[in-house]
Protein backbone atom coordinates (compact mmCIF):
# COMPACT_ATOMS: atom_id res chain seq x y z
CA UNK A 1 0.00 0.00 0.00
CA UNK A 2 1.38 3.02 -0.89
CA UNK A 3 0.23 6.21 0.94
CA UNK A 4 0.74 9.90 0.54
CA UNK A 5 0.77 11.80 3.87
CA UNK A 6 -0.45 15.30 3.73
CA UNK A 7 -0.21 18.05 6.98
CA UNK A 8 -2.15 20.71 5.65
CA UNK A 9 -1.00 24.24 6.00
CA UNK A 10 -0.78 27.25 3.95
CA UNK A 11 2.76 28.86 4.43
CA UNK A 12 3.91 25.05 5.05
CA UNK A 13 2.53 22.15 3.78
CA UNK A 14 3.96 18.60 4.72
CA UNK A 15 3.87 15.56 2.21
CA UNK A 16 5.38 12.02 2.77
CA UNK A 17 5.14 8.97 0.84
CA UNK A 18 5.46 5.51 3.00
CA UNK A 19 4.70 2.46 1.13
CA UNK A 20 4.26 -0.96 3.44
CA UNK A 21 2.17 -3.00 4.81
CA UNK A 22 0.96 -3.62 8.66
CA UNK A 23 3.20 -5.71 10.28
CA UNK A 24 6.08 -5.39 7.72
CA UNK A 25 8.91 -2.87 7.79
CA UNK A 26 7.88 0.27 6.07
CA UNK A 27 9.72 2.45 3.31
CA UNK A 28 9.92 6.22 2.86
CA UNK A 29 9.52 7.01 -0.59
CA UNK A 30 9.81 10.45 -0.68
CA UNK A 31 9.38 13.75 2.28
CA UNK A 32 9.27 17.57 1.28
CA UNK A 33 7.02 20.62 2.07
CA UNK A 34 5.11 22.69 -0.32
CA UNK A 35 5.53 26.32 0.52
CA UNK A 36 3.98 29.60 -0.26
CA UNK A 37 4.94 32.96 0.77
CA UNK A 38 2.98 34.48 3.49
CA UNK A 39 2.50 37.70 2.23
CA UNK A 40 1.07 36.49 -1.50
CA UNK A 41 -3.01 37.07 -2.22
CA UNK A 42 -4.50 33.52 -1.01
CA UNK A 43 -5.67 32.52 -4.57
CA UNK A 44 -2.43 32.33 -5.89
CA UNK A 45 -1.01 30.46 -2.47
CA UNK A 46 -4.20 28.11 -3.01
CA UNK A 47 -3.07 27.66 -6.85
CA UNK A 48 0.48 27.11 -5.89
CA UNK A 49 -0.33 23.89 -3.37
CA UNK A 50 -2.46 22.84 -6.18
CA UNK A 51 0.17 22.56 -8.17
CA UNK A 52 2.89 21.33 -5.54
CA UNK A 53 0.35 18.70 -4.37
CA UNK A 54 -0.24 17.74 -8.46
CA UNK A 55 3.48 17.27 -8.55
CA UNK A 56 3.88 14.73 -5.98
CA UNK A 57 0.55 12.59 -7.14
CA UNK A 58 2.39 12.80 -10.48
CA UNK A 59 5.91 11.64 -9.14
CA UNK A 60 4.40 8.90 -6.69
CA UNK A 61 1.44 7.34 -7.63
CA UNK A 62 -0.06 6.70 -4.46
CA UNK A 63 -3.18 4.71 -3.86
CA UNK A 64 -4.38 6.64 -0.99
CA UNK A 65 -4.09 9.77 0.59
CA UNK A 66 -4.66 10.55 4.26
CA UNK A 67 -5.01 14.36 5.19
CA UNK A 68 -5.38 15.19 8.51
CA UNK A 69 -8.25 16.31 9.70
CA UNK A 70 -8.79 20.03 10.59
CA UNK A 71 -10.40 20.92 14.17
CA UNK A 72 -11.24 24.59 14.88
CA UNK A 73 -10.42 24.58 18.70
CA UNK A 74 -7.29 26.23 17.79
CA UNK A 75 -5.57 29.49 16.62
CA UNK A 76 -8.83 30.65 14.51
CA UNK A 77 -6.80 32.37 11.80
CA UNK A 78 -4.24 29.17 11.27
CA UNK A 79 -7.61 27.14 11.32
CA UNK A 80 -9.02 28.85 8.48
CA UNK A 81 -5.63 28.36 6.23
CA UNK A 82 -5.36 24.80 7.38
CA UNK A 83 -9.01 24.06 6.22
CA UNK A 84 -8.15 25.96 3.10
CA UNK A 85 -5.20 23.95 2.27
CA UNK A 86 -6.61 20.53 3.80
CA UNK A 87 -9.68 21.31 0.60
CA UNK A 88 -6.99 21.83 -2.20
CA UNK A 89 -5.21 18.29 -1.14
CA UNK A 90 -8.62 16.52 -1.02
CA UNK A 91 -9.37 17.72 -4.35
CA UNK A 92 -6.40 17.05 -6.23
CA UNK A 93 -7.00 12.94 -4.87
CA UNK A 94 -10.73 13.08 -5.25
CA UNK A 95 -10.53 14.35 -8.72
CA UNK A 96 -7.89 10.93 -9.95
CA UNK A 97 -9.96 8.62 -8.06
CA UNK A 98 -8.06 8.62 -5.00
CA UNK A 99 -9.45 7.53 -1.43
CA UNK A 100 -8.65 10.00 0.71
CA UNK A 101 -8.68 9.67 4.46
CA UNK A 102 -8.83 11.50 7.65
CA UNK A 103 -7.08 11.04 10.73
CA UNK A 104 -7.21 13.08 13.68
CA UNK A 105 -3.77 14.39 15.09
CA UNK A 106 -4.19 12.47 17.99
CA UNK A 107 -4.91 9.33 15.87
CA UNK A 108 -1.31 9.69 14.38
CA UNK A 109 0.43 10.44 17.28
CA UNK A 110 -1.10 7.20 19.39
CA UNK A 111 -0.62 5.19 15.82
CA UNK A 112 3.14 6.19 15.77
CA UNK A 113 3.80 6.77 19.70
CA UNK A 114 1.86 4.57 21.24
CA UNK A 115 0.09 8.10 23.05
CA UNK A 116 -2.24 10.47 21.95
CA UNK A 117 -0.55 13.49 23.68
CA UNK A 118 3.07 12.73 22.47
CA UNK A 119 4.83 15.53 21.32
CA UNK A 120 6.82 16.75 18.27
CA UNK A 121 9.80 15.34 18.84
CA UNK A 122 8.51 11.84 19.67
CA UNK A 123 6.58 11.77 16.61
CA UNK A 124 9.92 12.94 14.90
CA UNK A 125 11.75 10.04 16.83
CA UNK A 126 9.49 7.48 16.26
CA UNK A 127 8.76 8.49 12.31
CA UNK A 128 12.57 8.44 12.03
CA UNK A 129 12.92 5.30 13.86
CA UNK A 130 9.98 3.11 11.79
CA UNK A 131 11.31 4.62 8.16
CA UNK A 132 14.87 3.88 9.50
CA UNK A 133 16.38 7.08 8.04
CA UNK A 134 19.46 8.64 9.85
CA UNK A 135 18.07 12.09 11.11
CA UNK A 136 14.05 13.51 11.94
CA UNK A 137 12.70 14.99 8.60
CA UNK A 138 12.85 18.77 8.93
CA UNK A 139 10.63 20.62 9.25
CA UNK A 140 8.53 18.78 11.67
CA UNK A 141 5.36 19.71 9.13
CA UNK A 142 7.59 17.09 6.84
CA UNK A 143 7.61 14.53 9.61
CA UNK A 144 4.04 14.77 10.52
CA UNK A 145 2.81 13.99 6.52
CA UNK A 146 5.29 10.76 7.07
CA UNK A 147 3.00 9.79 10.37
CA UNK A 148 -0.03 10.60 8.43
CA UNK A 149 0.95 8.07 5.85
CA UNK A 150 2.23 5.27 8.14
CA UNK A 151 -1.05 6.23 10.94
CA UNK A 152 -2.86 5.19 7.41
CA UNK A 153 -1.02 1.84 6.85
CA UNK A 154 -1.65 0.73 9.98
CA UNK A 155 -5.12 1.52 10.39
CA UNK A 156 -6.27 1.28 7.30
CA UNK A 157 -7.09 -2.51 7.32
CA UNK A 158 -9.63 -2.10 10.49
CA UNK A 159 -11.19 1.08 8.77
CA UNK A 160 -12.00 -0.32 5.58
CA UNK A 161 -13.48 -3.74 7.89
CA UNK A 162 -15.82 -1.12 9.38
CA UNK A 163 -16.92 0.14 5.98
CA UNK A 164 -17.40 -3.22 4.41
CA UNK A 165 -19.18 -3.84 6.84
CA UNK A 166 -21.15 -0.57 7.38
CA UNK A 167 -22.33 -1.14 3.65
CA UNK A 168 -23.06 -4.59 4.30
CA UNK A 169 -25.60 -3.34 6.59
CA UNK A 170 -26.96 -0.21 5.15
CA UNK A 171 -27.25 -1.30 1.55
CA UNK A 172 -30.77 -1.93 -0.03
CA UNK A 173 -31.78 -5.23 0.64
CA UNK A 174 -28.76 -6.54 2.08
CA UNK A 175 -29.48 -6.39 5.85
CA UNK A 176 -28.06 -10.11 6.52
CA UNK A 177 -25.07 -11.62 4.29
CA UNK A 178 -26.28 -13.01 0.89
CA UNK A 179 -26.20 -16.96 0.47
CA UNK A 180 -23.49 -18.55 -0.70
CA UNK A 181 -23.46 -19.71 -4.31
CA UNK A 182 -25.84 -16.59 -5.27
CA UNK A 183 -25.41 -14.88 -8.10
CA UNK A 184 -26.20 -10.91 -8.95
CA UNK B 1 -17.65 45.60 -14.97
CA UNK B 2 -18.62 41.74 -14.80
CA UNK B 3 -18.85 40.22 -11.18
CA UNK B 4 -19.10 36.49 -10.03
CA UNK B 5 -20.36 36.61 -6.62
CA UNK B 6 -20.18 33.20 -4.18
CA UNK B 7 -21.17 32.32 -0.82
CA UNK B 8 -19.72 29.49 -0.54
CA UNK B 9 -20.92 25.98 1.14
CA UNK B 10 -20.88 22.54 0.68
CA UNK B 11 -24.56 21.93 0.59
CA UNK B 12 -25.05 24.82 -1.17
CA UNK B 13 -22.92 27.31 -2.64
CA UNK B 14 -24.59 30.60 -3.82
CA UNK B 15 -23.89 31.72 -7.31
CA UNK B 16 -24.71 34.82 -8.85
CA UNK B 17 -23.41 37.19 -11.72
CA UNK B 18 -23.66 40.98 -11.97
CA UNK B 19 -22.59 43.21 -14.63
CA UNK B 20 -22.82 47.08 -13.61
CA UNK B 21 -20.80 49.92 -12.59
CA UNK B 22 -21.35 52.31 -9.45
CA UNK B 23 -24.04 54.89 -9.74
CA UNK B 24 -25.66 53.33 -12.69
CA UNK B 25 -28.45 50.36 -12.89
CA UNK B 26 -26.94 47.19 -12.36
CA UNK B 27 -27.52 43.82 -13.81
CA UNK B 28 -28.12 40.52 -13.27
CA UNK B 29 -26.62 38.12 -16.07
CA UNK B 30 -27.47 34.71 -13.77
CA UNK B 31 -28.21 33.33 -10.55
CA UNK B 32 -28.36 29.81 -9.12
CA UNK B 33 -26.88 27.22 -6.33
CA UNK B 34 -23.82 24.39 -6.81
CA UNK B 35 -25.27 21.80 -4.53
CA UNK B 36 -23.59 18.58 -3.44
CA UNK B 37 -25.21 15.56 -0.82
CA UNK B 38 -24.58 15.96 2.36
CA UNK B 39 -24.12 12.48 2.77
CA UNK B 40 -21.01 12.06 -0.03
CA UNK B 41 -17.51 11.79 0.95
CA UNK B 42 -16.05 15.46 1.85
CA UNK B 43 -13.74 14.92 -1.57
CA UNK B 44 -16.21 14.34 -4.08
CA UNK B 45 -18.19 17.29 -2.74
CA UNK B 46 -14.85 19.33 -3.51
CA UNK B 47 -14.98 17.77 -6.82
CA UNK B 48 -18.66 18.60 -7.92
CA UNK B 49 -17.94 22.15 -6.31
CA UNK B 50 -14.98 22.50 -8.48
CA UNK B 51 -17.17 21.38 -11.34
CA UNK B 52 -19.83 23.65 -10.44
CA UNK B 53 -17.84 26.73 -10.37
CA UNK B 54 -16.04 26.04 -13.67
CA UNK B 55 -19.50 25.88 -15.31
CA UNK B 56 -20.46 29.42 -14.17
CA UNK B 57 -16.54 30.79 -14.92
CA UNK B 58 -17.04 29.17 -18.40
CA UNK B 59 -20.71 30.28 -18.70
CA UNK B 60 -20.16 34.22 -17.90
CA UNK B 61 -16.65 35.12 -18.15
CA UNK B 62 -16.60 37.64 -15.06
CA UNK B 63 -13.43 40.31 -14.37
CA UNK B 64 -13.73 39.58 -10.86
CA UNK B 65 -14.82 36.70 -8.59
CA UNK B 66 -16.06 38.17 -5.19
CA UNK B 67 -16.20 35.60 -2.46
CA UNK B 68 -17.66 35.65 1.41
CA UNK B 69 -14.91 36.12 3.57
CA UNK B 70 -15.07 33.71 6.20
CA UNK B 71 -14.93 34.01 10.10
CA UNK B 72 -14.65 31.30 12.69
CA UNK B 73 -16.81 32.76 15.38
CA UNK B 74 -19.67 31.22 14.02
CA UNK B 75 -20.52 27.43 14.66
CA UNK B 76 -17.66 25.25 14.53
CA UNK B 77 -18.53 22.83 11.97
CA UNK B 78 -19.94 25.05 9.27
CA UNK B 79 -17.36 27.20 9.31
CA UNK B 80 -14.94 24.60 8.26
CA UNK B 81 -17.20 23.56 4.73
CA UNK B 82 -17.52 27.09 4.36
CA UNK B 83 -13.40 27.86 4.45
CA UNK B 84 -13.14 24.43 2.05
CA UNK B 85 -15.80 25.11 0.16
CA UNK B 86 -14.52 28.88 -0.42
CA UNK B 87 -11.07 27.98 -0.77
CA UNK B 88 -12.21 25.83 -4.63
CA UNK B 89 -14.09 28.82 -5.20
CA UNK B 90 -11.01 31.27 -5.35
CA UNK B 91 -8.69 27.94 -6.45
CA UNK B 92 -10.51 28.19 -9.31
CA UNK B 93 -10.58 32.39 -10.26
CA UNK B 94 -7.04 32.25 -9.26
CA UNK B 95 -6.16 29.56 -11.79
CA UNK B 96 -7.66 31.50 -14.40
CA UNK B 97 -6.20 35.09 -13.54
CA UNK B 98 -9.46 36.39 -12.61
CA UNK B 99 -8.47 38.64 -9.47
CA UNK B 100 -10.40 37.23 -5.96
CA UNK B 101 -12.12 39.85 -3.20
CA UNK B 102 -13.26 38.97 0.26
CA UNK B 103 -16.16 41.24 1.90
CA UNK B 104 -17.57 39.97 5.01
CA UNK B 105 -20.79 39.28 5.76
CA UNK B 106 -21.51 42.94 7.28
CA UNK B 107 -19.60 44.51 4.33
CA UNK B 108 -22.40 42.86 2.11
CA UNK B 109 -24.98 44.00 4.14
CA UNK B 110 -24.25 47.16 4.79
CA UNK B 111 -23.55 47.97 1.21
CA UNK B 112 -26.78 46.81 0.05
CA UNK B 113 -29.47 47.71 2.98
CA UNK B 114 -27.49 50.33 4.75
CA UNK B 115 -26.71 48.20 7.92
CA UNK B 116 -24.07 45.68 8.64
CA UNK B 117 -26.81 44.04 10.51
CA UNK B 118 -29.47 43.80 8.47
CA UNK B 119 -31.58 40.09 8.25
CA UNK B 120 -31.46 38.04 5.48
CA UNK B 121 -34.89 38.99 4.57
CA UNK B 122 -33.83 42.80 4.16
CA UNK B 123 -30.74 41.56 2.11
CA UNK B 124 -33.32 39.99 -0.09
CA UNK B 125 -35.54 42.60 -0.94
CA UNK B 126 -32.83 45.49 -1.55
CA UNK B 127 -31.33 42.97 -4.55
CA UNK B 128 -34.55 42.54 -5.81
CA UNK B 129 -35.04 46.03 -5.99
CA UNK B 130 -31.46 47.15 -6.89
CA UNK B 131 -31.52 44.52 -10.23
CA UNK B 132 -35.41 45.10 -10.75
CA UNK B 133 -36.35 41.67 -10.04
CA UNK B 134 -39.77 40.52 -10.29
CA UNK B 135 -39.12 38.34 -6.90
CA UNK B 136 -36.08 37.63 -4.04
CA UNK B 137 -33.85 34.98 -5.11
CA UNK B 138 -34.40 31.53 -3.73
CA UNK B 139 -32.55 30.27 -1.73
CA UNK B 140 -31.11 32.78 0.31
CA UNK B 141 -27.48 31.67 -0.72
CA UNK B 142 -28.04 33.01 -4.33
CA UNK B 143 -29.60 35.95 -2.55
CA UNK B 144 -26.77 36.42 -0.67
CA UNK B 145 -23.97 35.70 -3.97
CA UNK B 146 -26.05 38.47 -6.16
CA UNK B 147 -25.16 40.91 -2.72
CA UNK B 148 -21.89 39.80 -2.81
CA UNK B 149 -21.45 40.66 -6.53
CA UNK B 150 -23.61 44.48 -6.16
CA UNK B 151 -21.34 45.18 -2.82
CA UNK B 152 -17.85 44.56 -5.03
CA UNK B 153 -19.40 46.60 -8.17
CA UNK B 154 -20.21 49.41 -5.17
CA UNK B 155 -16.47 49.24 -3.55
CA UNK B 156 -13.96 48.47 -5.88
CA UNK B 157 -13.49 51.81 -6.97
CA UNK B 158 -12.92 53.02 -3.04
CA UNK B 159 -10.49 49.50 -2.87
CA UNK B 160 -8.50 49.78 -5.88
CA UNK B 161 -7.83 53.44 -4.69
CA UNK B 162 -6.55 52.45 -1.33
CA UNK B 163 -4.58 49.06 -2.46
CA UNK B 164 -2.77 51.61 -5.08
CA UNK B 165 -1.85 54.31 -2.38
CA UNK B 166 -0.44 51.45 0.07
CA UNK B 167 1.52 50.11 -2.92
CA UNK B 168 3.02 53.76 -3.54
CA UNK B 169 4.04 54.21 -0.41
CA UNK B 170 5.45 50.11 0.14
CA UNK B 171 7.23 49.99 -2.77
CA UNK B 172 11.61 50.07 -1.97
CA UNK B 173 12.36 54.19 -2.85
CA UNK B 174 8.89 55.10 -3.09
CA UNK B 175 8.14 57.00 -0.09
CA UNK B 176 7.02 60.21 -2.08
CA UNK B 177 5.17 60.40 -4.98
CA UNK B 178 7.35 60.25 -8.29
CA UNK B 179 8.38 64.09 -9.39
CA UNK B 180 6.08 64.60 -12.07
CA UNK B 181 7.63 63.94 -15.56
CA UNK B 182 10.19 61.60 -14.22
CA UNK B 183 10.93 58.01 -16.04
CA UNK B 184 11.25 54.85 -14.91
Amino acid sequence: MRVLGVDPGLTRCGVGVVEGVAGRPLTMLGVGVVRTAADAELGSRLVAIEAGIERWLDEHRPEYVAVERVFSQHNVRTVMGTAQASAIAMLCASRRGIPVALHTPSEVKAAVTGSGRADKAQVGAMVTRLLRLDAPPRPADAADALALAICHIWRAPAQNRLQRAVALHTAPGAARPAPKGRTA
